[in-house]
């Protein structure tokens, strides 16, 4: 079998890293990206030397990019006939629309989270529920709290069971450089349960899930405390040494300096990763506590780019490349060069 | 019974609440207030026209205060001498040095949460444990948080009975106006359990408790959520009907407009209240949910207010004014005017 | 002459104050407030016991106001006709159409800094241009940045005469509570010329005006650094003796702590001021230097409150109440308890 | 001559780039660079497989490297008997304490802008006063606000000739991922004159240079606003093409979507530079306007890097690499990938 053609429509903040992660996988190959406007992320690509085909999704606005100086390599009906999955990243309600051009081409796609769940066959999450995915023509991921959360759940869920979640989303407001969106000096409630909860309740049925959500006025990560009742009491080393091994989750210490959202942001810049972003969940070592028989924990979810594993599994299932869970999942990790941290 | 007289040492955040909070009483005297040198509410005082004496606890300072023209009465022993009892305000640690002061006159003391426990007889909240701090010549009050929370917990006790609780604070990282400390674009966890949990216990030794504090950059008010686990079944509804019942405790809707803690800051600023503040926490009503036969909701605590009306139960279990706890909380919500929009 | 009838149109962050602001007067007399849904702050009129009477502007909503048990006295046109002059403070656009009503009815009306200029027949600032107000029907008033802004450079102005001002502004970006608007982690820089400065120009035609905004994701005031080119040189403590002298202007120090907006609003609320609110901008004295004959300072403008007095003078002059500039603005000064703190 | 060999001193936010930026120079060899403690950059260095030999200069502390798993090659004394020069990047302070060390081996030194002007022989900037650093002993550096302001206004200078300058420091009070320092919901002002503006005076002797700086809770770029009086009147549009014409200033337009300093790190971490670096300054092309024959602009500082090509610059001038300022520039800028984008 070649390498698997995808392309990306929308290359905003997730779908950029959709496109660079396709870029690294092996066996795939990245036809190309659409978008609508020569914004700031397509300006980049431009002064970058146009690494990646560009698409433009809206014809009208040809000559803005032409303004630009931005080359413009056809409209996104043409990059959809070039490829066997397209990652759809465009704005929340738009996917729905661009699925027709899917359908009529009769090609597969990958939405995301702001997307309806009816937009899809499945609500899809490489590590919980890969089976599901494997030769849908339609998967819908979940958005970045819900996929680094599961994670976490669907790690401590395989080795002890878990009855039920209480999670406290601590979500960061606007991503750096997002002027559209934004909270100053304020906490800010949403309407329990939050959707995260529900969310995870359809990837993970035999859990009961609830939370809540405060807005939080910074950008560099949200933070989730879970308060889960496991199957089987579990101390605190054992949650630890089990997330050690997963690897799409980083086990960090306050002690080492890693104080909360902001210094996980600034070790992965200092990592040298691509606009510093990284990929894993991270566990605060120092916060897992025990509450009787549940036990509870804080972790980071870098919104950025979370979801960017959990996509390219999705490609691997809807294409039906591997069928065996871990071999997807270990591929997928293996080219982004996850898990190279990990104990041995 | 005369009015009982009641001097103030530190008038900062907390000592110039504590002080108005105690002119409101119609059975206290305020003899006074004191600081170390012409900080801003010092000055604000001065502005005011000296409502209150002002003596200086460091009377090498006398010059400063002189320069600033503003009129010294004595120094904090001459103000020690004139009271049945001091309200102990100032920074962590000092409160355990003016002891020496309070002991050698004879006279009684309430120090706030930054001192050690060992400072007092007995760690104080007035609504749940109002019979321990009888008679006593040192009470602890608990911190901002362990005090609003307390009264959550104990309302929800002792309707209810509570096994244990695990919360998330997500905290703010300083007061409107304070330049020492802050945090910019960033979340902090702290070391769990944190300390409010271990609080809780040390005050409600029945109940179980836990917690993770993440440390937030705004200023208005920190918001708790709490899981509770209760000794028999409660539902959201009967939850939020005790908390309507607690004139301590305001329960407010997101559909209102209540969406966090700036709301409710700005509602109390509306409201006419001196400096915006607000004694009560807040509970927010679409907050409340269930998770399993646990039940979960989130809370508002306004740092710079909450501990007032505790620290004047203090006043009255330690001057032997009520014996009974009821009858001591009743008159100081009365003369703070609290509970006025509860329902009827 | 009785009391000039007052009414408010628009109970928002403005429109409280304005209300607050004009029931001080001796010589007016507040009629009532309008608004078009149980906001917070009408909430908060109702816990206060209705000290205002309320209009409901929009008739189709007074069932809301029903079901939160808010009394109505009438709708915006019956408010209307009980006054002399109304003060617009709807969201900006609204007041272009209630001007018709206004008109109808052959009311005076003032309207604030949002709305266009073509809405009035003069652009006004109580202390700039006083005279221009007198008698006219349709008063605009500049918004809070220029309002303070122009108090500073009109007091230096008629000292030593101004020839032009290049204007830093260093912009709050949203009022505490404000959920709607907001900016997180990010300094927006807008398209200069600043409308500030333009505006300035219009009610001070003599001087040349330019600028630079910034946006701030702060809340409690804008601080405006101004290079002022005068006619006549003068020295640092000359310009600080001369506002000194102005009860609109607060000169203050870092030295005794004032560093900065947040310990302004900070001390407001020590001061007891309602809601925290001050009217006066501030100069910080060390601040103040030299640029060859130029000279430079910085000034904060408490972005809620500001306005409140120019907004009495432009009843005192539309109404012809007085026809001495001094006069009024004095009288303003006088019932709002401002210039208490100055040097005598 | 064969490469020029450096070491770097302090591994933290400035030395991490400047040992980056050394690494990049074909001229130069980057011997390795010294901490004291396995902070985060350190803990990133050894994650990235010790792409630079890390040296210790607490000896004590050998022990918490080991603990770590990091490999030490040395102490600092090692280090710099290796090297032809050290860029100290220590705390402030510490360089001072440093330099006898370097003055021990007869090594020449660069020191950065938290250092004293006494610590060294000169006080460098490349652009502006090359020449004077040329075989010194020991440079200073200015800070990162003035090394950005000078290129700004030493463009200018060499163009028409500049008075005065009466500059507004809007600054980000610390940097991503710094927990020890922070402001939250406040600006502050600092006394004036502020330091930048006194520092371009020594540099720049001829140019009467004041300013105000007000301290904002963002992370991501200083901006600061000139009023710059020139010798010659000079349109924005001039203004804009000099600034086109200079590799290490960035002009950018707000159209384009770069609204501030939030913008512009989202484009650098879109360019994929490392850590979402930025070397250049940008100057907002909607933000020139002229005020009388004054001429003022806005400008953006990247706090975290814009400092690295002057250091490098001052290595040339130390070493006597070049004697000509342009070509020692020039050398910088090509191996820095510099001015790519510029006009042609």
């Amino acid at each position: 079998m070649g390498k698997i053609k995808v392309g990306v429509a929308g290359y905003g903040t997730i779908g950029q890293r959709l496109a660079d992660g396709v870029a690294l996988q092996g066996d795939m190959e990245l036809v190309g990206v659409s978008d609508i406007a020569p914004t700031l992320p397509v300006r980049a690509l431009k002064e970058k030397g146009m690494p990646y085909a560009l698409y433009n999704a809206l014809p009208e606005n040809n000559k803005l990019f032409e303004e630009a100086g931005i080359p413009v390599s056809g409209t996104l009906e043409e990059l959809v006939q070039k490829v066997d999955i397209m990652l759809d990243a465009t704005n929340a309600g738009v996917g729905a629309k661009n699925k027709e051009i899917y359908e009529h081409y009769g090609k597969k796609a990958i939405f995301q989270g702001g997307e309806k769940n009816n937009v899809a066959d499945v609500f899809f999450h490489g590590y919980a529920n890969y089976e599901k995915g494997i030769g849908k023509q339609f998967l819908k991921l979940t958005s970045c709290n819900t996929t680094g959360l599961i994670r976490a759940v669907d790690c401590l869920d395989r080795y002890v069971g878990v009855e039920k979640v209480a999670i406290t989303i601590i979500r960061r407001v606007a991503d750096p450089g997002d002027y559209h969106r934004g909270l100053t000096n304020a906490l800010r409630v949403d309407k329990a349960p939050s959707h995260q909860a529900l969310d995870l309740m359809t990837i993970m049925p035999h859990i009961d899930a609830t939370g809540i959500l405060v807005h939080t006025p910074v950008t560099h990560g949200h933070i989730i405390t879970v308060v889960a009742t496991p199957k089987k009491d579990i101390t605190p080393e054992e949650l630890i040494a089990q997330f050690k091994q997963h690897p799409r989750i980083r086990v960090v210490r306050l002690e080492d300096g890693f104080l909360g959202n902001a210094a996980l942001f600034k070790y992965a810049r200092d990592l040298g990763n691509p606009r510093g972003d990284m990929y894993e969940i991270a566990l605060f070592e120092e916060s897992v506590v025990k509450s009787g028989k549940d036990i509870m924990f804080a972790i980071n979810i870098p919104q950025e780019a979370v979801v960017i594993p959990e996509n390219i599994d999705g490609i691997r299932a809807a294409m039906e490349m591997q069928t065996d869970r871990l071999e997807a999942v270990g591929l997928t990790n293996k080219y982004l060069g996850m898990g190279k941290w990990m104990t041995k």
